[in-house]
């Protein structure tokens, strides 16, 4: 919660204009949360930091994805989404969890990936290198694995595409529980490093109609990964978490047409072939 | 296809100024269908009347959600689903189906439901009695269980919401061929005069930006149901159908906002109370 604070603080300072509202709530099982909104802002049109620790008993459906008993579960996490309305800076999402069974069994998962609506290569490769650097003080060869388990994770099956240029992605991150924690700890902290410094680059970059109309058909892939393949989403929801929370990953206003196809040679086509084949963002 | 070809042509004639391009497209194993779109007319922004007539394999998963083993399944059907740009007009769905086995077992399946986003009373009730006459000629007491049907599967567990006033539902219709292939035909063949009069009854109710807004939200309760719950869609994807033709029934512009709640007394609270607990429009 001091983390959500602080990057409550950060992102307002960032925007200059649209603040946070702030909602505390209860979990009908067991523990609650606190949930930061912020609408209609000079850079985000929406974004939101939730915090959250919940008990709860597993569904059906939960245990046997995740492949335990049903029990008790305690989860708890922070999570960030941030959809700007310049269609030049990239939507953002961040999660960092920690769960822990009835059994005594636990671990963390988490991750941090970027959806751009344009593609700027030195953005995707600034983001990376945050998080290479990050995983690096964690364990040798790590950057690689959460690299590729991100490319993996946010892949739209339907689509054939990616949700955008990826990130890291972990998950049932078991272990010393110092060790891991501090690196779930110093990539939640590496945060704002990873972000800012796109926002500010890309702030001035001048766009029109066609470019806020594209951003909107591309925030329809962010629904749907977000309501078809989520498991974050799908955890919430089965265990009747607050519903208006949950779903504040959801862009504030998107489209859907038929058959929308960049322009060859297009800078939309682009970001196409790169969300189609990913790729190593270190080397450049 | 005929019903297709006549649907479109008396929605165009309703319409007025748009008409209904055509696609004709491939399944990957085998058959495939015809994708017909209406957009931005006078009375549908976007709309989609479709057919296909496939055979693939089932995937383990549906095998498993249909309870039979992982086999050949040949799936035809006509769908159709309109969003009108007026939010006095209701959004409608209708879908008929037959399925067959490799094991040589059949079923029909399909419905139609109304999403009003304000409620005329007059327009539910009418609806209903369409439905009502339908289902009586074919099975006494068939109205009752297919309308709690349609309720129960167009609800939204995360929202205790339902989708809008229900029509009719039904899946896994088994027995004599002919008597249940005739009944699901006449189905097919009323659903114009189940909801042209509503169209015609509302086309010239005056609406501005408060009535707009307020369908763009509510539209993001259709999306949520259509990639949360819907088994149709869930098949479509999962046996690798059409994406385009498939996700044709999201509307084509829609608002997530948080925490959105009606005025006390607004005709926007009226709806909320009829979607959280369903009435019988035969008795009004």
């Amino acid at each position: 919660m001091d983390l959500q604070t602080l990057l409550c603080r950060k992102l307002e300072e960032l925007d200059g204009k649209a603040r946070f509202a702030e909602d505390w709530w209860e979990h009908h099982s067991g523990g609650g949360g606190r949930t930061c909104v912020i609408q209609e802002g000079n850079v985000f049109e929406k974004g939101a930091v939730n915090t959250s620790a919940i008990s709860t008993k597993l569904t059906p459906l939960l245990a046997e994805r995740m492949k335990v008993s049903p029990q008790e579960i305690f989860a708890t996490g922070v999570s960030l989404i941030l959809h700007p309305s310049s269609p030049m800076i990239p939507t953002v999402h961040a999660n960092f969890r920690y769960l822990e069974l009835q059994d005594g069994s636990f671990w963390f998962g988490g991750g941090a990936d970027l959806t751009p609506y344009y593609l700027f290569e030195e953005d995707a490769h600034h983001f990376h290198a945050v998080w290479k650097t990050v995983c690096e003080q964690y364990n040798s060869g790590s950057y690689e694995r959460f690299k590729e388990a991100c490319d993996e994770y946010f892949f739209l099956k339907h689509r054939l595409e990616a949700r955008g240029i990826g990130g890291i992605f972990f998950d049932y991150l078991k272990g010393d529980f110092e060790k891991v924690f501090s690196f779930v700890r110093s990539c939640a902290e590496s945060f704002l490093k990873a972000y800012l410094p796109i926002v500010e680059r890309r702030f001035h970059e001048p766009w029109g109609e066609r470019e806020k109309n594209w951003q909107l058909f591309r925030r329809g892939r962010y629904v749907e990964f977000n309501l078809i393949y989520d498991r974050g989403t799908l955890f919430g929801l089965e265990t009747q978490g607050r519903t208006e929370s949950i779903l504040l990953s959801l862009p504030p206003l998107v489209r859907w047409g038929y058959n929308i196809k960049p322009e060859r040679g297009s800078k939309e086509e682009q970001l196409i072939k790169v969300l189609r084949s990913p790729r190593n963002w270190m080397e450049l």
